[in-house]
């Protein structure tokens, strides 16, 4: 715990490994919460979970901001509901799922260094995780590193912003443990893509989330519908 | 001028130089226009070019969108009502303007390739500028470059999306020279930063545009107060 902390702004989704991530933020950095609405299906879910975990962190500076695009250009079945969600697949199928939303990080990422810019904050949290995740292009450590390099040329000489993604080599099951260790609020998350309620249990997200807290031997507070 | 042509996603601000991209791009590809709204002073006059534009080139896939966050921030004259737009200082003072919004193209172009993977396109033309430009660190060609990098990690593997920025080393005049060669409707575009209804002819925009009409030995087809 430093004195005098630096400023990080951190992406909260509202979803269990972003909660991980602001717990690791907000113990070395005074943190600021950017949350993006961007017309997925559970959005009030999640905008509600990202409310209450800020609550939990005492944040003050809080954005809430939406990009009503990745809607409309479809391309998604996380925000166009003419598709279908996919069950969970977990093994890999070498295939991008269809909830993968085009460049979406890259998108979440720039409003950040953007508002980090502002605000004069050195990091930009990010929970995105490489090794336990679904074959997203944006979510690999190598898409980091090279985010990176653009935005050091991209903003003004004296900034110095760097985009820190603490989960990134973590499987589900370290995610959790991790996030016990920092006494993160499990209980507060959402993770579900089809509904806003009870979690389904069955979908990719939850799929992964069940099998992350069976591995860590702890006990998801949520509860399932199956 | 190719047959069967391959579609590119392209940025129109209703600028002139926006405009002249515009016009490079829809004569080699077929254009989608894109037109981000992100709470500029003279947005409903830059979106009515946008539109007007759109229509002189008979564009039917367009999309308008909006990033709130950006004026929301604030750390712009442009987005920002408390803040005063200095007047033009053309012969660099070294100083980024009070007008730079930070990492504003970084976050244009993001929405630009995320519509390019759904649509399928191969190039996102953006009218960025770095020789006549004024200061920005995102209109220069080095990040571009690790912009494009950037691309390639963080889209689907099959995709092949470039940013192309055919005007970046050309000064105002040889822009303006460009779009005359190509019957850019220069009569449409906006570029006063500070009014909406007759060209303010003071600002650092009008400034540049009116210096570059001059220097290419053509006539502004705007009318200006002073």
């Amino acid at each position: 715990m430093k004195t005098g902390r630096e400023l990080a702004v951190v992406l909260v989704s509202g979803g269990l490994d972003s909660c991980v991530c602001a717990a690791a933020a907000c113990s070395e950095y005074k943190a600021a919460f950017l949350h993006v609405n961007y017309g997925q299906r559970t959005e009030s879910r999640e905008r509600q979970a990202f409310s209450e975990i800020a609550d939990f962190y005492g944040i003050g500076k809080k954005l809430i901001t939406s990009m009503p695009h990745l809607g409309g250009i479809g391309g998604s079945s996380l925000t166009d509901e003419s598709m279908e969600i996919e069950a969970g697949c977990l093994y890999g199928s070498g295939t991008i799922p269809s909830t993968y939303v085009p460049f979406r990080n890259a998108q979440f990422l720039s409003i950040a260094v953007s508002w980090a810019e502002v605000l004069g904050a050195g990091k930009v949290f990010i929970g995105a995780v490489e090794e336990d995740g679904s074959g997203y292009p944006d979510c690999r450590k190598i898409f980091y590193d090279s985010f990176n390099e653009m935005v050091k040329l991209g903003t003004r000489p004296e900034t110095d912003i760097e985009v820190v993604t603490p989960l990134i080599d973590m499987r589900k099951s370290e995610i959790i443990e991790l996030g016990q260790k920092l006494g993160a609020p499990f209980q507060l998350t959402w993770s579900c893509y089809k509904r806003a309620d009870i979690a389904c249990g069955t979908c990719e997200s939850c799929l992964l989330r069940l099998r992350g807290f069976s591995e860590a031997g702890l006990e998801d507070p949520l509860a399932y519908v199956s």
